[in-house]
């Protein structure tokens, strides 16, 4: 089968490899209908985040049709059509049951695997995958993909930045998950969505998902400008989708005394002053996105036409192609790039 | 009128200043009926922070009798018996109805003004004070001023952390406001309670306000033992109530994946790395007590004898002896010290 693998920054090539196959009685492999770049495969090929070995399968976000299933999987059979998280999880472990399936005692991280592929291996498949409702006509399967992992990383921060009705959100990070966060938060009710970006390209997108406003200033100034849209006290709820010191900075002094600040860009050198963050009295969670919680909804939602996420692909790419694919979206030509076979 | 003045580290004095008055119409002054030493007294008392002022006047818990009202003050009468918080506040603007009143846009430090005097100036009294059901007998009025601080920051702590039923609550800090932070725990719910000390008359305490479990270990060994007692999962909910990198640390790496930590000590040179909280997957939530927003409750509580707080005064000394005072909290001779008039 074909597959990405990075050799090191700057250097990803389209590989043939030996075919994925079942492990484990709960594996199950499916035959990848999409692929995706995501922007933390962004971090090891930027030189900022070591590669587990070398070279590194890529890829964690998938959607496919079952191929085959272990002995003990008992949910699936081939032929099914399934989205899965970032992160396989046996959803049945008290930290899965209490909605953490991202912390599953049992979890496996996907970008260890790989699913930048034709055919991916997907352990504890009775948890992980989530039957779509049929075979998914073509316009559906950018945003199907898209719920794997950015809209529902994107989500989760909506969730944890406990946005609502009457709630004036404000996103730092205008990538994907930044989108998307302001698609999560229109959904979950919020009154007032305040994306920080400075691309009009972005912008446009923001305002598509349900942006209010924009703030194109960064740091303190960006603070300074989400207080004056907010009578000098600061956004209910915060999404910080960056993951440097500079937007968690700038997401906790946007956020008002008492507000939440939901955190999901995988944090980089990040750190946090216990007196700054005990006198700023907000809520502070996140962490990888439980998106597995947030599955059958999102799929629903996307059937039945309601939201559209796949709009955050600008660029997609045939499969062999997926060098240009990382480089686009290095160089920010690109937002999201989807691979197709 | 008599107050305590601090005029340096260690150096404590009871002296005769101007009595207290009321400066803006929104102001009452109250002779207050019984003064107390708080753990973050010790902070500057040990020189581990700066004094606003030398001489600073000192305390800023307190509980007494209206003695004079501003002008526009309309809501209390001279005779009223009242309690307030360690933090005046309006209890009308956004951050106070959203509950946050210790955030309160005109809000004022009582330490600042400080409470351990015959009488004291509070600041927007409408706000700020709550009157009790009447005059207290004498057995309740260590319970009634635990409430101005102690006993609010570690309900706050506890609400901050999601105690409640079905849940294990870890409790890092056996002084006063952890070991009120037990009591909390206890009443809103809490399955087990797993209270860390090393004290045996702290641990006896710990097990009357409700603790089921003691863990005596500190550091990694104290993280040990609570995964060890909750499947190795770690706890529900945390309390940190120590200030502390050490008992931040442990309070974190005690918590499950996708649990609460709730913190109260105000930090002292605590640093949060950015990546480790990203993959704890924990909330954390602190800052000062928001005491005002539990008054009523926690007064009524008091009243009708369902808690007994003023359990963690455990040494009384005439007003005039409240150097020793100090000194006593400071060599850990005494948990909570009650000054009588």
């Amino acid at each position: 089968m074909r597959a990405v693998m990075m050799y090191g920054p700057g250097d990803v090539r389209v590989e043939e490899r030996e075919k994925s196959r079942i492990e484990e009685p709960t594996d199950a492999v499916i035959r990848v209908t999409a692929a995706c770049i995501c922007g933390s495969d962004l971090w090891p090929y930027r030189g900022a985040e070591p590669l587990g070995i070398t070279p590194q399968p890529m890829g964690h976000e998938y959607i496919g049709i079952v191929e085959e299933i272990g002995s003990e999987v008992t949910t699936l059979q081939p032929g099914d059509y399934v989205v899965g998280s970032f992160v396989a999880s046996d959803n049945t472990c008290e930290i899965c049951q209490a909605g953490y399936q991202s912390r599953c005692v049992h979890n496996v991280m996907m970008g260890a695997i790989g699913t930048q592929a034709e055919y991916a291996r997907i352990p504890l498949a009775d948890g992980t995958l989530v039957k779509t409702p049929g075979e998914p006509t073509p316009d559906l399967i950018p945003s199907l993909l898209a719920a794997s992992d950015v809209l529902g990383t994107g989500w989760f921060a909506a969730v944890a930045a406990e946005a609502g009705p009457g709630k004036t959100v404000a996103v730092v990070g205008d990538g994907a998950v930044g989108l998307l966060g302001i698609l999560a938060a229109k959904q979950l009710g919020a009154e007032r969505i305040i994306a920080m970006s400075r691309h009009a390209d972005r912008q446009a997108l923001a305002k598509k998902f349900g942006a209010t406003d924009i703030v194109s200033e960064r740091g303190e100034a960006g603070v300074a400008k989400i207080k004056e849209l907010t009578n000098g006290l600061g956004a209910h709820s915060v999404i910080e989708a960056v993951g440097t010191q500079e937007a968690m900075d700038q997401a906790r002094q946007a956020a008002r005394m008492g507000g939440h600040v939901g955190f999901v860009g995988v944090s980089h050198d990040v750190d946090i002053d216990g007196l700054e963050l005990f006198f700023s009295s907000i809520h502070l969670h996140g962490g990888p996105a439980p998106v597995r919680q947030y599955l059958e909804h999102l799929i629903e939602l996307i059937w039945n036409r309601e939201i559209d996420p796949g709009a955050v692909f600008d660029l997609t790419l045939p499969f062999d192609d997926a060098a240009e694919g990382y480089k686009a979206m290095n160089e920010r030509r690109a937002t999201k790039v989807l691979l197709e076979f």
